[in-house]
This record gives C-alpha cells, sequence and structure tokens, in this order.
C-alpha cells in the first residue's frame, strides 16, 4: 500500500486528501487497473467525522478499490470529536467569517480531490472511468452537489479543466441533505446545530431566501449528466428527515437516471457500516443496516466491476 | 492510518512485516483499543502470494481491525508472481540449501511477528489478548503449525518470551494443509510443486521419515492451548485435498476446542476471497465463496468483539 495525506491548496491545512492505494501486483486482476471511490465524511459541514472516513476507506478497499478520504473546507479544526459540544459556537457573538469555507467551497474541493486523482491515475494505477464518490450526511450533501455542478463553470472554470475527467461513475449517498430549504425551515433553524451547519455552508445566521436554497438543493439541480446513485437513510433519523433521501430519489427517478433507494426502518442518524468498525457507541451496531454496504458493493460493481488484463498466464 | 513495511531479522531482508494501523480517535469505540488479524500468504513454501496478502488484510481493516501481512520464510524471492514456472526448480540439480528457511524457520517467524505487534501494542493501541492469524494454504499450515508451537520451546526459547503474550486468539485456515505425510505421499511427490514445495520446507529432495513428518503435521499437535479455529476450503480443490482441512477439524473436534468448518462444493484451490479484490482470473469469483469473509466476520465477533470504552458523551 501506499499511504499518504495531503492538503490539496498551497497556504491551507484544513483540506486534506487521505489516500489509500492498494499495491499494484501482477497477480491481481491479471495486472489490470483498479477503480477507486473517493469518501465524504459528514459532520454538519462543521467538522469531518472520522467515523465515517478511514473506515468506510477501508470498506471500499476491501472491495479492491482504491479509496480516498476528503477532508472538505468545513467550520472548524478539521478533525475527529466526540462530541458536538465545543463546536458549536455561541450564536449570540458574530462568527468569524470563513470566506473559503462557505459554498461553493466545499463542492470545489470534490473537483480539486478528482483532479488530484486524475493526475497520479497512471502512477497509482487507477481507471479514471470507474470512480466513484461516497458521502455521509453533510458529506453526502455535498457528493450530491458535486454530482450536480462538476459539469458546471462553478466547478470547471475553477479548476480549468472539462467535465469529461472529474465525472464520478457513481454517487453513493448516506442519510443525505437534498433539499435546502426543506431541511432549513423556521423551525428547524431554531436547533442550534442546524443553525452553526447553516452559517458554516453559507456564511449566514438568517433563513436564506428561496434562490439561493435552490442552488444548495442538488434535487432540484439533477441534470443529464448527473451521475446513477445508491440512496440510503434510516426512517427513524431524528437529525435528517429521510424525506430528504426520497426527494432525490424522486429527482432522478424524474430524470431517468439510475438509482436504488434503501431506507431501512430502524437506526439513528449516523449509523455509517452499522458495525463495530464506525460505532462508537453500542447503538450504532445493526445487523439490518450493516447489509447496506454489501448491496452498495453489488451495485457498483454493475458500473465499476474491473477488467483482467490480457490473457491470463498463471497456475 | 500508520502503514510499514520492515524487515524482522537484522541482515536478512526476506522476512517482512506490513502494517496496517487504523487511526485512533475517540469517535471509534469511544477510544477504545482494536484487536488485530495477522495475515500469512501462501504459495507452497516458494513464493508469498500478493493475492493472499493485502487485499485480505483490507477485508480485516474493513472490520475495525488493525491488519497485518507477513512474508515468511520461502525458498524464493519473497514476493508476488503470476505464474510458478518460473519459480519452480530444476529438481535434476541440487538446489542451494536455505538453512533459515527450512522447519522451523517459517513457524518462529510468526512467533517474530507476534512479539513485534506485542512490542507496538500500547503504541498502536492493539489489544493483544484478541489478535488472530489468518493462513491461506501454505500460510495456513504455517498458521497451523503456529498454534501448536507457541507454546513449545521451539518458539518460546527461540524468542525468549513466555507464551501467553503470543498466543492467537482465533485462527483462520483457508485450503490448509494439516497432515504432512497424507500430503506428501509417493504418488504427490511425482509432482514438481510438491517435490518442490516439500524441499523448501525440509531442506530435502526425498520423501520424509514418519516422525519428522509429523513434526510438520498441525493436526497431529493439537494440545490444550491450541486456539479456537475457523477452517474452509472448496470441495473440488486439485492441489490440497480437503480431507486436510477436516483432518485438523477432527483433530480439534477430539480435544474439545471450539472450530467451525466451511467446505464450498465448488471453486478451485487458491480462491481466497472469492471477488476481485484477489481474483487474478475470472475463476477466482464465486459467489457463493465470498460469503466466507463475512461468516468469519460473524465468527471472530465472538471472541475478538471490541469493547466501547468509559462512559458515551457524544451527541
Amino acid at each position: 500500500m501506499h499511504y499518504e495525506e495531503v492538503a490539496l491548496y498551497e497556504g491551507r491545512e484544513d483540506v486534506r486528501l487521505s489516500s489509500y492505494i492498494l499495491d499494484d501486483s501482477v497477480e491481481m486482476l491479471n495486472g489490470g487497473k483498479k477503480g477507486a471511490v473517493l469518501v465524504c465524511p459528514g459532520g454538519a459541514y462543521l467538522y469531518c467525522s472520522d467515523r465515517e472516513g478511514e473506515p468506510v476507506a477501508m470498506a471500499f478497499a476491501a472491495m479492491g478499490y482504491h479509496a480516498f478520504v476528503l477532508r472538505y473546507s468545513v467550520y472548524n479544526e478539521n478533525k475527529g470529536i466526540n462530541t458536538f459540544d465545543h463546536i458549536l459556537p455561541d450564536l449570540s457573538e458574530t462568527w468569524a467569517d470563513k470566506p473559503d469555507g462557505v459554498f461553493p467551497g466545499p463542492v470545489r474541493d470534490v473537483g480539486k480531490a478528482m483532479f488530484y486523482i486524475k493526475e497520479h491515475a497512471e502512477e497509482w494505477h487507477v481507471d479514471m472511468e470507474k470512480v466513484a464518490l461516497c458521502g455521509f450526511s453533510a458529506g453526502a450533501h455535498n457528493s450530491a452537489m458535486y454530482s450536480v455542478y462538476y459539469n458546471r463553470p462553478i466547478v470547471t472554470d475553477f479548476l480549468g479543466v472539462g467535465a469529461e475527467g472529474i465525472r464520478p461513475a457513481a454517487v453513493i449517498l448516506g442519510y443525505t441533505v437534498s433539499d435546502y430549504s426543506a431541511a432549513m425551515t423556521k423551525e428547524a433553524m431554531e436547533a442550534p446545530l442546524s443553525r452553526a451547519m447553516n452559517h458554516a455552508l453559507t456564511g449566514k445566521d438568517e433563513i436564506i431566501d428561496e434562490e439561493y436554497a435552490k442552488k444548495l438543493s442538488p434535487c432540484r439541480l439533477v441534470n443529464e449528466g448527473t451521475p446513477p446513485m445508491f440512496i440510503w437513510a434510516t426512517a427513524k433519523d431524528q437529525l435528517v428527515n429521510p424525506e430528504q433521501s426520497m426527494r432525490m430519489a424522486l429527482a432522478l427517478n424524474e430524470h431517468k437516471i439510475p438509482y436504488e433507494l434503501h431506507i431501512f426502518e430502524e437506526g439513528q442518524h449516523g449509523m455509517v457500516l452499522g458495525t463495530y468498525a464506525t460505532a462508537a457507541q453500542e447503538e450504532h451496531l445493526d445487523t439490518n443496516i450493516e447489509r447496506w454496504i454489501h448491496m452498495a458493493d453489488k451495485w457498483l460493481q454493475k458500473r465499476m466491476a474491473p477488467e483482467f488484463a490480457g490473457e491470463y498466464k498463471g497456475f
């Protein structure tokens, strides 16, 4: 394995890409290239959760994909935490401005990561036609945002590249936000976490207007270039309403873009893999939910299965 | 992740341990320690197969265990190959002597690796009570050998340590050899590969005597310290008869040591995970066989499930 963690922008330490590059070997795929999965952890745009980073990368590496974890622009220090307490700002005071962090910062970070992978594709034996995105919560929102913005000037002009080289082959969304104004209602904005997330993503403390909210709502921006999606959530999620997942699926359905939708009956927000690999507490274990990653594996294979190189000469 | 590859003996480059150390985070297990799995690839004691190394480590890392791959003493250069052709020696010539490589070299290497992990347990947050071994083919034989020798002077005197700190909590054997004389019959020894393997492990070109063969037959050496085992093989294995797996299970059964045995109907020798992650060719894919790693996951959890540290203070 080649493992590295790099800062994606000169002069900034917060946006970082961790790369888990599987060994190339004549034994595997008879020497063929591997696909890859870029993981975007959640954390309400306030931080990037460790639970939704490396352990998920390991799950994709176990499938035979190179794996990447992107720590994109967020409001606080970009490291794991075990409580929101110390990152929830006192909203009676004015927040500091963080212009790099607000929209379109985070979605551009995904493009920056895709471009970095593209630049190293030859060296790392990555098949760029088979790079998927996988996000959770705010990271799912950011992944969905990228899925509708990667082919628009907001990303392509910023990177100075065409959309074809940075298109995800598939996108996996766990307990996503997809309709911003439906998520950030007046009622929701009374919760400190929602207000903090809104500030982190928009730089504003008030409810944003409909026109701007649409720009943050990937379910309203699906276009012919939007990639196939595997969407999952839990019906009992108290933090992000699972209707947010259904709104995304409805939009894909309308645009005839391939998708799967799985809403599990049990489970709180942030179940990740539902296994010990991602559990902070017992409540994060669930033998039903833990099946989604294997369902996603089979779904990915439909479009990401590697090709065996040349004629097999082994034993 | 902390990734490193180190040589375990001064002055020798061939015995190497690759360590995949998962990030420690307050978010995971509420800060608790993780177990680990040490993987021994197969390759007839002639080489160590890449297919049975890193991809298997990734499968255990995805479960939340730290993972290690041991390249133990083998006859040839210790790297992946895609054909046996150039490593099968011309047996009409006398082989070079490789005294470090022959028994008990390889089984001591496993002890050396366990001791190395133990030395770093604090730093890497490894729970030494929960370190499993997982081997394939010759690597399964070596793992089974360690399971019956780790508590005998051949290993403990060599390392200068007691057995308690280097005992595996569980052992997983894929298409193993367990009864050496049953495997190395006069008929079998007519095959160049068997003769080569016999030379690599014993340093001899002829059929070895019964007394020595017993020393290489873990199924005949099971003792009260032998750990629980998960054993699997394929009924159609043409290289190692699946009776070798059953002989090991019979011995454990007799000694009342916990075990599971799964013999799948289809599949050649060397199926590893049965997925794209370990396939060199189409014939290495099998949707039935790919279930064993998930069965092994649940089986490991009975004795390796991590503990959640302290009181949960997260959100």
